[in-house]
């Protein structure tokens, strides 16, 4: 696609269940999640069970310059791994400063963001809420409903992903249930 | 605010109605639209009757710096002057080249975009209706339903708004009703 020449386009994202009837999702299932849940025996139980489908978003075939956007939607799932829930693995943007804006649609959750120095913030997906997560913030959406976690999402097309930094790492805090109720706790595997 | 220093933070925008709980909206009322309707007698007539809200959107307080981003939600309210329709004054970025992103969230309506050029595009909104606009093309929100238009938008924080250009040109098409339906025909005076 010729960056001086994208056209106008629409594209049409359920407002309830987030899915696309124009293009296919990339699909993130339990096998690639690996190494990413603090509770590994609860993990690989849970696998031979069945390799379930823990989130889903789109990738548009948008040019990746600093005046184009990339924007779609994700659907986190729920579910829990032992007692910390469905989560996405979460990225840094490979060019640090670009933020991100999500919207939610449906479900309830979390959005956990760090910096590389490890300030964390956790900001509250419920529908209409959005939330803004500047440059230099990790950010990983964790579904703590009973619903599918539907959001919104647009950055700059130039940002690129850095997957890697939280595979080997880690986030510093994971999202668990306890009696019934989500709560943040340090991760105690981190770095 | 400082562009190094801003914060992760959450902000709702009703799903429904478009509006927030926690920021003022900038309004846009049918007086400050003299000269963007074709047909001035039916623009007077209406604004002697009433000086009608048309549309709303919001400004967050972001720094316009190109890797941040701006965003909210835009509420065009129904009604007509003559046959066409409520709309937004539209606007080009004082960025050319920065692209922007509607997701419909309610209500029926179209997006005008126009080059400098002259190539014009509308696409349809409906709920659930993700538009990409591209950069070079001036934009406009119109409703064509009768309920309010509702969309969020994100566009690249530094990107900035040329509303002169339309004000002082118009767009090439307008959007009117005839028979009781939508129709795109040439702006009579256009330039």
């Amino acid at each position: 696609m010729n960056i001086k020449n994208i056209d106008p386009f629409a594209i049409y994202f359920d407002l309830r269940d987030g899915l696309s009837n124009k293009v296919e999702s990339t699909k993130r299932y339990l096998s690639q999640m690996r190494g990413m849940y603090a509770d590994e025996v609860s993990y690989e139980e849970s696998l031979i069970k069945e390799d379930r489908l823990v989130y889903e978003f789109y990738e548009l075939d948008i040019p990746q310059s600093s005046t184009n956007l990339m924007f779609g939607t994700s659907i986190v799932y729920p579910g829990k791994i032992g007692s910390e829930y469905f989560m996405t693995k979460g990225h840094f943007h490979t060019i640090l400063e670009a933020a991100e804006v999500y919207y939610c649609l449906n479900g309830q959750g979390l959005i956990v963001m760090e910096t590389p120095e490890g300030q964390t913030v956790v900001e509250k997906f419920q529908p209409g809420m959005a939330i803004y997560v500047p440059g230099r913030y990790a950010h990983r959406s964790v579904n703590t409903g009973t619903e599918p976690l539907v959001t919104f999402y647009v950055f700059p097309a130039n940002a690129g992903h850095d997957y890697k930094t939280i595979e080997i790492k880690g986030f510093r805090v994971l999202v668990v249930e306890k009696n019934g109720e989500w709560t943040v706790v340090d991760n105690p595997k981190w770095g």
